[in-house]
């Protein structure tokens, strides 16, 4: 399977381990990705490290966060959710209609001084809910990519991890089904309406419990759903 | 592994689909099942129906839900949550100081005539920290099986799902644990404290929307935990 039409993913906070680990694997998959960053000179260095290790033929590039965010076709957040709010209502004159924002924002206690295996109740229910009331209207958000392990992206292992895809706007989950099926072992899953991110998220404070208990770097596989319910394998040959 | 020593366990709501799956699974690895219900005819119609399929050497019997509870050495939860509190202060006099409550109950909003997708809030931050509230002092709660497809435990397929076990007594969770790795593909794994009892029943909410959508009994497997981390392989030979 080749790469997608020349399309650019503005990883935004893409300089934090979840971020550099998703780049990596698109970068290897063949996709065109921009590195967004508070800081530009940080932006390009992990672009830098990024490309050594996708390989000569990667596409990487790393610019200040409006930036990136004006450059890419397709938004991904990877940042700590007590800068979430904030930071998108920075971007969102730079959010183009008509775009995508995939979320993989958590609110783990950790935001407000607590601890990581807990999270903090969202007004609107979820990270992801709160996004799609920050971006400007005509945008789409898909929550995603939470449950995956910073530890193993940054890897070279395939994936041993479900992605559960959660967004009211259909086309929205297949960009986002497709993009996480470009991660070798990845399984994309619809996981239904934005609302249910709330349960996605929390799994991700119950693995950091469980990684910190034993000590490893835990993620997710929904079992017991028929073989059309999983997108897999769009991973470049 | 021979069954445990001549205990008996008092599945509660065990006339239920979960809680009959359970006991069969239970009955099967030797174990002495106790049925309870609201109505003793019902409870041993179950035991029987139970019995049948478990083999003649299976040990199950039916009655009424106190009786159960003052017969049991081990109490399994497996009520709706609309009739959980209820039933715990009807049976509150018949619990031992000493035993353990073993919590399957996941808050549905289906309690209050909304969907089995979503759960409602429980003051306690769970259905087992409230279960935890209503017991006599002196008996410990484990939280365990929420995300066992009933479907599943009524089948005779291995069980394709992790049980996260979650309880502030480390032997309740390793009882529950012990229970859990009896059953014939389960892998138990320690969820730590109670408290955490409430993403795992969120889980339940998830998996039911996912069954809906994609016409599945669906269930969860924690990957990328070290070998130690999972519990198995206590079933019958």
């Amino acid at each position: 399977m080749k790469a997608s039409s020349g399309r650019a993913i503005a990883v935004i906070g893409g300089t934090g381990p979840a971020g550099t680990g998703l780049a990596l694997r698109w970068a290897r998959a063949g996709e065109t990705i921009i590195i967004g960053s508070r800081d530009a000179a940080r932006a390009q260095q992990t672009a830098e490290a990024i490309h050594k290790r996708a390989g000569a033929d990667a596409q990487v590039s790393g610019m200040e966060n409006p930036a990136a965010c004006a450059a890419g076709d397709l938004l991904v957040l990877t940042v700590p959710f007590e800068g979430q709010a904030a930071l998108l209502r920075q971007l969102k004159p730079a959010i183009r209609a008509g775009s995508v924002v995939i979320d993989a924002t958590v609110p783990l206690a950790a935001s407000v001084g607590g601890r990581a295996s807990r999270t903090i109740g969202v007004w609107q229910g979820s990270a992801a809910q709160q996004t799609a009331e920050l971006v400007p209207k005509g945008v789409s958000v898909a929550a995603a990519f939470q449950n995956v392990s910073a530890e193993q992206l940054n890897g070279d292992e395939d994936i041993d991890c479900d992605v559960i895809v959660c967004s009211d706007d259909p086309d929205a989950t297949q960009v986002a089904m497709e993009l996480a099926a470009r991660i070798a072992g990845v399984r994309a899953i619809d996981g239904g309406k934005l609302e249910n991110a709330r349960i996605v998220e929390q799994i991700t404070a119950l693995l950091v419990g469980l990684n910190i208990r034993h000590k490893g770097h835990g993620g997710i596989r929904i079992t017991g759903l028929p073989d059309g319910a999983y997108k897999t394998g769009l991973v470049k040959p």
